[in-house]
């Protein structure tokens, strides 16, 4: 039972692939990039430290593109982080080998976000499964969860070495010379996993 | 880390309970009853036959009669069994000792669900986190999941021997001289589970 599961690095997701090996998933992480820098390799190095086989998705850059000008349009990111995460999922439940597909969403996220009715077409078009492991949980328990499991570095997005879609997002804008800071909040915590806490280690051993 | 689960015996709650236990969290399976029937006891011997703590939660029969009053005045059962739900959780969740109350609804049900106002509504009003294992998950993970690990028998509502709301709500309404089936679906399929698969059992052994 392999499952295809898009990762960042971050708590979220990591949590999710966690909980699906604990219910007996042979779980693959997966990271998007668009080609335009190697971040994708702080998920690479996270999923490595916890022991995950992991691979890389390379999306257009076109679709990088058009995520761009919707948050230009917009002023704000959230339909370009949704876009970007449709078409991820896309990507990844389009691939022959692929029956499921996962991700790190969380009840309490507005984006990304899929609705039921997109849910059941994911699954439909592709003929997949789509599991979100956190999807009924709050910050509560996730927090709580997290906390028995990971390392985690919490810092503001402009800093964070990690692999989510906003990276190469706001690389992309600086580029055309947008200042990421007119689009994205200045104050948005995101977070790193390092790896497992000290007792999880040796639960495992 | 413990949680209160309600507990109908069906694999939608068994499945979710054995998630909860996966994950770390102590669980205590509670099923609702309103003192008409002892229906509940199909619940507490499948949760004997899975190795789980078991108590039943006993529920004003008054909060019966008005499920039973909006089933007759909708002639279907949908608001009924959500008004239900939420007084059994609200129950549960005021509790001086409940930290954590989950439950077994899916990504799939229309009735009982909770929407996300009223799920952080329940963890703020009472001060606990509300747990949904398999909120995420749809019907190919959840059979998926279901058929390793469990021995289930499926029949149609009104011939299962089961501990769900629905069985004292058409008891009183039989008592109240209406049809049940004149509000429940004819061909309403519900499981009960039997059991582990052999398979589990070795491999928790």
């Amino acid at each position: 039972m392999r499952v295809y599961h898009l990762y960042s690095g971050g708590k979220d997701s990591s949590l999710a692939a966690w909980i699906l090996t604990r219910i007996g998933y042979e779980v693959k992480l997966v990271t998007v990039t668009f080609g335009m820098l190697d971040n994708w390799k702080y998920a690479e190095e996270t999923a490595r430290r916890l022991g995950f086989k992991h691979e890389i998705l390379k999306l257009p850059r076109e679709l990088l593109e058009r995520a761009a000008e919707m948050a230009v349009e917009d002023g704000r990111p959230g339909r370009a982080i949704q876009f970007i995460h449709e078409k991820a999922l896309e990507a990844l439940a389009s691939k022959p080998d692929v029956e499921r597909v996962s991700d790190g969403t969380r009840r309490d996220d507005r984006v990304p976000y899929l609705d039921l009715s997109k849910a059941r077409s994911l699954e439909d078009r592709f003929g997949v499964a789509y599991i979100r492991p956190l999807l009924g949980l709050g910050y509560r328990t996730i927090n709580e969860l997290v906390g028995r499991l990971f390392e985690v570095e919490i810092r503001e997005s402009e800093e964070l070495e990690k692999s989510d879609y906003e990276v190469e997002l706001r690389h992309l804008l600086r580029e055309r010379g947008i200042d990421p800071l007119s689009i994205f909040p200045r104050k948005h915590y995101q977070s790193r996993v390092l790896g497992w806490k000290e007792e999880k280690v040796k639960a495992r051993g």
